[in-house]
């Protein structure tokens, strides 16, 4: 990570791989954008190194599967664990994003997603929405017509391969869109 | 209405018709349990012979399309209505339930049940929720994938004779239920 | 625990403490109902004995802190392990409901109550809110104004006898109230 | 609003005073942030000339008193009204941020600003939180611990005068926090 490159962070727990593949479109469409430092960190076992990285970041992208309607327990326990970088305040000002992916069309994803901005909320950091109409055909971004952030869905009991490319290349359009924002805002404070 | 029949009220509005026809399949589903009367009321223009209806009644489920994420403002006009009977606490411990419709798959749908369920907490109600896992085929009821109550789709820019047939029955699943649990409710009242 | 009596379990988390005297103050009410089993069981630890206590339950109370937006991990965990009973929709028609603690009055404890609807909504289980107006006072029940469930509240860094009496009040009337409920229930479906 | 100033509009309505005084004090912030222009706009009676400010805001700050657990019927009327600049994306990249009101301490008023959220998403818009912890004396900014935007209470049945000081500080500080997030990506703008 070069001292000048804007860092986008994505911070994402996989149960089964769907995750891991969206949060991937995630970053190529944040690393597509020239000068960006875009990393992915699983939440799950994060070393000192990777605190670091997510303390540093302009922005982070929280991504987690939906199970029981909301984040897994694994996302959860990382939320609880930035308790004391929200008692400084230590995140405050950074954008923020988020997707998720679930068996079901719907699926209760939207929980999961205000969870995110509920989140992001007490950090108070900056939510980037989607820009993006619903699709109205399955190979269009947005197919299911979410806002709040990435909704991905893939058959139940199918692996990582049967996840829908629209879904995917609705997470890249997420991880550009913050990208770019990001940069904006680095220039202002820069400017500033 | 009989003395002895047991109410169920669909209470919708519906902007270009989806919502009523999905309001009717909710209400065929409530119709088809022996010894209940369940009538439609349209809330933007309710009489007062209608307003006892619902004060009568053993359930009420709402309905709404989901605009701008959230109920239309007929809706939400019909709910602020009923701020007297909130302060007076007269809906308590009726049975509350409740459907939507968009353009979307997701759509912020979850959203407006949301709201239904925080209306009906206000009120002291209890909320019955739909008992079915997610449809894997379209098909199947309750294919999108909602458990807070009905959620149905039909493509941007189409009438109501494209609604999936799919999420009608995924209504008259839940009038039944509503139904079969007012009934339950009854009997217990009478019995004690 | 005898074969007739109605079985109200509530299944909760404590990080410090609050959340126990709130839940025993919610078993007080359940328990003061006459032929009610009412038992405490911490989720996060759970034996195979606690397991079939959940499965054979009237209603099951769930609570939790609030922590960053939503109830603790370790409540997070056992809801996840609740997932094949989910699969097999085994927990349908049970009666749910909830409570949360947070420092702060609102503390975004709504969003903890809803996270609860939406999993009892996953399992099928009816949902029974408060049937109490805001207090206007700090001494009366629902002094906080909530309605999906009772919120409680305790200054920053103080212990549970700093908890509010009128809290944990509202804790023994949401017990009380969800034991007759599970006893109306039952009565109806011997008198089926 | 001279060309090169930054246009903030305060989009509220109000049904019996508490609104306005808070919507007055969120301009206030606003107002105090040299270069800003800050409006603002009822939105029960827009003019074509609120209208087209509203389409040339750098941000939009949305206010209601909570009803039933959502924004009034005015609010979700206006918000409805918006439709057609949602079908264009016009609003997209604009600042979002929220206020509300109402008697209960908690009273739902989370459910209120999560409709922000999703109208603001809907729009593609920029939300920003508030940034501070929860005040542990009622003399303090965020004394009710709300993150997602500004809550503001008072006793029911007391006028706007019966606010609490606190509650309209904080709402001047999220207008001070918007004005100067909306010059940041102004500079920004200008700069690229």
């Amino acid at each position: 990570m070069s001292d000048t490159a804007v860092s986008v962070v994505i911070a994402y727990h996989s149960g089964h791989g769907h995750t891991t593949k969206l949060a991937e479109a995630v970053r190529d469409g944040a690393a597509g954008v020239s000068g960006t430092d875009a990393v992915l960190i699983s939440v799950d076992a994060l070393t000192d190194d990777e605190w670091a990285r997510l303390d540093a970041a302009d922005a982070i992208i929280f991504g987690s599967p939906t199970y029981m309607g909301t984040a897994s327990p694994a996302f959860h326990t990382f939320a609880h664990d930035t308790s004391g970088r929200w008692y400084r305040q230590a995140w405050t000002n950074k954008i923020a994003a988020g997707f998720t992916t679930s068996g079901g069309k719907s699926g209760d994803k939207l929980h999961t997603l205000q969870y995110f901005t509920v989140l992001a909320a007490q950090h108070g950091m900056h939510w980037v929405n989607l820009d993006l109409l619903p699709g109205q055909q399955d190979s269009e971004l947005n197919r299911l017509g979410g806002w709040l952030g990435v909704m991905a869905q893939s058959p139940a009991g199918q692996g990582p391969e049967a996840m829908a490319k629209s879904d995917l290349l609705t997470g890249t359009h997420l991880g550009q869109r913050v990208a770019e924002h990001a940069h904006l805002l680095r220039r202002a404070r820069q400017a500033a």
